[in-house]
């Protein structure tokens, strides 16, 4: 059904395969996640407000368009798809914690601790990561039970201390604030977004069967993309509206912390994005035709308004 | 060299063994967390603060202790000693926070966020908690996949939100300064500290290879001490002085949590931790002389005094 929209360049319909997806997405998080009268319902309630706060699923878009272009079937990168939104997700619930970015707004929406208080929050948050590692353990066994430790043992790289998420955010806090080179601010970018969303590419691709050509392009693809996407993310920070952005704009500046157009002005960073997303397309000519949904997504992160 | 120590009732030298236990243990925590000089270094550090506070490794204990009545060797049950207690300290780390507990100091030392402020210590206790799955995915194999699979599920669902530490902590939040049954007192204590010590001893199990009477059994026992173990922890809030548990005492009737002691009286509370102990070494009858070092751990954790 997916592959039948894919008739040409210029009728190639992107949105419908964003919505698509997004929609198989939602359906299957809302399988994995307890029901909000399940108990404890506070506890449930809260993961599912955060969850389902209107998303855009770019990590399980990838992970799911990975297996598309591979031409394997979706449903065994299914379990993937929701771990890294459930890791993404929980991710999102700490970073605005107050002792962290203190964000009280999120995607429109009063954030999780605004909503349900500190403490839930936090729970809520570690009860996210730890689901994404249970679903991944626990799912079907349509993969191997090796290669099913090797994407647990991935995403808990990408979400810990050296190079992943956590050594992102450590490293942001510390900096705020505080003089930092472009090496610096790389480092921050590549481990604190880009280590997740390259998992997506990876991991989906690994659950696929890729082999260590088709594994070492689309790991280039996905690290250069990881990196576009918090180009972009800074950027719009100061150019988005607060309605766009669903949250206060220009805060990276206001609370001085390291970011791309600082460094580098808004039409330098501009400039690295497209650079990055260009290096990254590159990377997938080894898929002809079929690549086209990465390609498409990989523009779509670099021209995104939101 | 354990073993040779096991001789006789009368001269069961327990204190040798924690000693001995807890120096492995030790050794192995210090080889899985990266250095203190690995970057980012903030994070590190604040890892090995937290997980060298001075802990009991109660739960490591108890996951080489069921190795040793099996009669199986120590090495295939490390990584997860070694998960165990990486879980538990994310998990005080959290409950530590201001917006948990809010407690100032721990075992005699401040606690990590007055140590090294709030935004450091809620990535810290995430890190561990990344750290804990990822080192059981990625154990050397001397264990085969599927099993190492099971115990991941197992660890996960003992922290997660249906019965396991998160929801204990969830409910033990809402029910602060409220009124509670003695059943809504037996969940929490069950989820918030039983899950992860019924843990220990049943994951070690089934790395061990345990048949399913052994598992029953143990399973059974390791339930009992779990409750116990959170009972005994109620009274000694009550009856120990600050200096002994290295926290601020009475604090639990302080801030109105439910407890043992304030549901059943302090002598009714001991009541119950010594019928539990009981109950949970008949559930070793199996093992014969074996199961010596779990009877006398399970009697340890009634008789201690911090």
């Amino acid at each position: 059904m997916l592959a039948s929209k894919q008739s040409g360049n210029h009728s190639f319909d992107l949105a419908g395969y964003l919505e698509e997806y997004r929609a198989q997405v939602d359906r299957y998080l809302d399988d994995v996640l307890p029901s909000g009268e399940t108990h404890p319902r506070v506890i449930h309630r809260a993961m599912r407000y955060s969850v389902f706060a209107g998303g855009k699923r770019v990590r399980p878009i990838f992970a799911l368009a990975t297996a598309q272009v591979l031409e394997r079937p979706a449903e065994p990168v299914l379990p993937l798809a929701a771990a890294l939104e459930l890791t993404h997700t929980y991710s999102l619930i700490h970073d605005d914690l107050p002792a962290m970015d203190d964000d009280d707004y999120r995607r429109g929406k009063p954030t999780l601790h605004k909503q349900f208080g500190e403490g839930i929050a936090v729970l809520a948050g570690d009860a996210l990561l730890t689901l994404a590692f249970q679903h991944l353990a626990a799912q079907p066994e349509q993969v191997e039970a090796e290669r099913r430790l090797k994407v647990i043992t991935l995403l808990s790289r990408a979400v810990g201390t050296l190079g992943g998420m956590i050594a992102g955010q450590a490293v942001d806090l510390l900096f705020q604030g505080k003089p930092y080179t472009a090496e610096d601010l790389e480092y921050i970018h590549e481990s604190k977004t880009g280590a997740l969303i390259h998992a997506s590419v990876y991991c989906a691709a690994v659950l696929c069967q890729a082999d260590d050509q088709e594994l070492g392009e689309l790991s280039a693809f996905a690290a250069r993309v990881g990196l576009a996407f918090q180009v972009v993310d800074d950027i719009l920070d100061v150019e988005g509206s607060s309605e766009e952005m669903g949250k206060a704009s220009g805060k990276d500046l206001e609370v001085r912390k390291a970011t791309y157009p600082h460094l580098f002005g808004l039409s330098g960073s501009k400039k690295i994005a497209t650079r990055l997303v260009k290096e990254a397309v590159q990377h997938l000519d080894f898929l002809g035709p079929r690549g086209q949904i990465l390609r498409e997504l990989a523009r779509f992160i670099s021209l995104r308004r939101s």
